[in-house]
């Protein structure tokens, strides 16, 4: 028997009447953020090629490619596949693998996309190279240095060396250069202290690659950044190619940052979310808590009413498995068992896993559904 | 083009070889739980309606009902769907909605199964009970009382008093009993203190009951508890109905409960992760962070090796989207370099939004794969 849920909006549906809790997408914010950082990579000389970790969404990464991307990253290998199938020609997947399954999907993706991975160990370049020379594919290989974060990455010249000498002997794999990627300090709040910290792990990028020159070896991508970093990483010098993901959405975590340089961001993402109980003073619960906002960043910084501008100002805080816990944020004893049925929309605080929540973005523009865009590497962590 | 990661495992798999991160269920620990929760009921004379948002699987419900479960809760009416579609009879969606879609969801349940809802303010009985009229369905309805926790639930007798006779005023709803759910003294960790504040829920709903008797209405059902105070409720006398829906699984935080009654727990949900980096001493990555554990309720409190059980014990320390950091407990010069692509099990602090993030359960028995459940409820919170 088929028996689901009906669909939550239809394009041309009023926001006020799209199911809840759905994921949206405020297009007009996010197609300015969607242009202002492929302009800013045209402008300052470098490759764009955007994180599809924050948005899982082949709809999405079309557009970034149309407005001037290189190709996207992927965070692991099974999340390329979506974006191999919607016809994505160039994917790099920004992250260490291990193990034959592993091994199988990368060669099955090199026979469709370019492919280009990390590595830090040796045996995995021995087992990439074998299984891809196996396949009859080609890999693109970029060894990751650990630019500061101390998490994946050579922490060692030595080391770089030994992995460039060891895909130099595997006819199927392609030394194509470094990546040096640190996320900790795209969360910096302060622009100075962030500059400070993107430019020491820029520095830390350009030892290597200076280190590689010195015995003939060219590093034709040096890939990484972040949307906290992106000024400071492009006008570094060191990267040829940034990987921002979160500038399209913005969340409650770098929404909270200082952002002092050319780029200012907008907030395109909420969830939408109703009013589903008010039984008592000052307090109100909408439908939305862990299982519709990942809370790893901290909860929503804001609720912005969307059918009851008049209502009082509401501050979400707590979030249990499938409520959110709604406090009058000046007057206490408000009653919100009239808006019972009314709608909000909550900024998250950590845009990525929020996305990972939900199998499609509602997008709407002047208070209507405009587009109806599939999450479709949803849940593809392997 | 048909183009998708191939499946994680096939029944009769090696554990060690199954696709990482899965979400693995131990089916010896699974069994024992089940069967335990289903006697402890039978032995207490109360009737067992497990919480299907703990587990999101109709596989799991139909072993639930099997064991003398007499239904299923859902906490929203689009997560009911794949159970009634897989034939669970009685649905109890323990929760309050609003608005004419989830109106729409509700009648349309109601007319494959047996449905009962909860209500606490008269508009939504008013409308509920139009919309259940003009659809020919009938549709059990329990008013919920806040036990405590000051989340849904009517705070008075009144209120209570004016939701039956609303109820009694439609037609097509039919008074069932009441609600009386704390979700916050499930997590209460010592054994005494969690004693006295499930005793004090349970006066509050006792009250009610009284206040509905002395009014000539009998509450036939007065369902709520959890796993965390499931011996205390059913000794109150004041529940007919049990909700419990964590005990399958066991998780960091309830497993950190003390627990001095009769009911001992069993961890069972585990997500299966591989070291996939480790370039420094005392340090190694894993493949699985945000995307794969929820970690409201704190980190994994413990690593378990699956096929390297010599190597040094780690904790795992932090957690960003697709990296799970880990460093060793008590050899802070480990090296782990020799232990990239070696299996790990993780209990996750909070199984309900971890369960949320999957799509299969890997179920295993003597180190194989025994089984695989979809998760056909996974992302269904409308």
């Amino acid at each position: 028997m088929t028996f689901a849920p009906p669909a939550a909006a239809r394009v041309g549906d009023l926001l006020t009447s799209v199911a809840t809790p759905s994921l949206t997408i405020d297009l007009d914010a996010f197609d300015a953020n969607l242009a202002a950082m492929s302009a800013f990579a045209a402008r300052h000389g470098v490759a764009l090629r955007p994180h599809a970790k924050a948005h899982k969404s082949s709809e999405i990464a079309k557009r970034q490619i149309d407005a001037g991307a290189v190709g996207v990253c992927c965070q692991k290998l099974s999340e390329a596949y979506p974006f191999a199938a919607a016809g994505i020609a160039s994917i790099h997947v920004s992250n260490e693998f291990v193990g034959a399954d592993k091994l199988a999907m990368a060669v099955e993706l090199a026979s469709h996309v370019r492919l280009s991975v990390c590595v830090d160990a040796l045996p995995q370049v021995r087992a990439l190279g074998e299984t891809a020379a196996r396949a009859g594919v080609t890999i693109d290989v970029l060894p990751e240095v650990d630019a500061g974060q101390h998490r994946c990455g050579v922490t060692s010249e030595d080391a770089l060396v030994e992995l460039v000498d060891g895909i130099a002997s595997q006819s199927a794999l392609r030394f194509a250069g470094i990546q040096a990627y640190h996320g900790g300090i795209q969360h910096v709040a302060g622009w100075a202290a962030r500059k400070h910290e993107a430019n020491r792990a820029a520095d830390i990028a350009a030892g290597y690659v200076r280190a590689l020159e010195t015995r003939g070896v060219r590093c034709g991508i040096v890939t990484g950044g972040g949307t906290g970093t992106v000024e400071f990483d492009a006008a570094s010098g060191v990267f040829t190619e940034l990987q921002p993901g979160s500038y399209l959405f913005m969340d409650g975590d770098y929404g909270g940052l200082n952002w002092d340089g050319e780029l200012r961001w907008r907030h395109s993402l909420f969830v939408l979310s109703t009013i589903m109980s008010a039984t008592r003073p000052g307090m109100a619960v909408c439908d939305v808590g862990l299982k519709g906002l990942a809370v790893d960043s901290g909860l929503p910084r804001s609720v912005h009413w969307v059918d009851a501008d008049d209502a009082p100002a509401l501050s979400y805080v707590s979030a249990n498995d499938e409520h959110g816990m709604l406090q009058a944020l000046r007057d206490a004893e408000g009653d919100f068992a009239g808006r019972v049925g009314k709608r909000l929309l909550l900024p998250p605080g950590h845009c990525d896993p929020t996305v990972n929540l939900y199998d499609e973005f509602v997008c709407h523009r002047n208070g209507r559904v405009a587009d109806l865009w599939p999450i479709d590497a949803r849940g593809f962590s392997r």
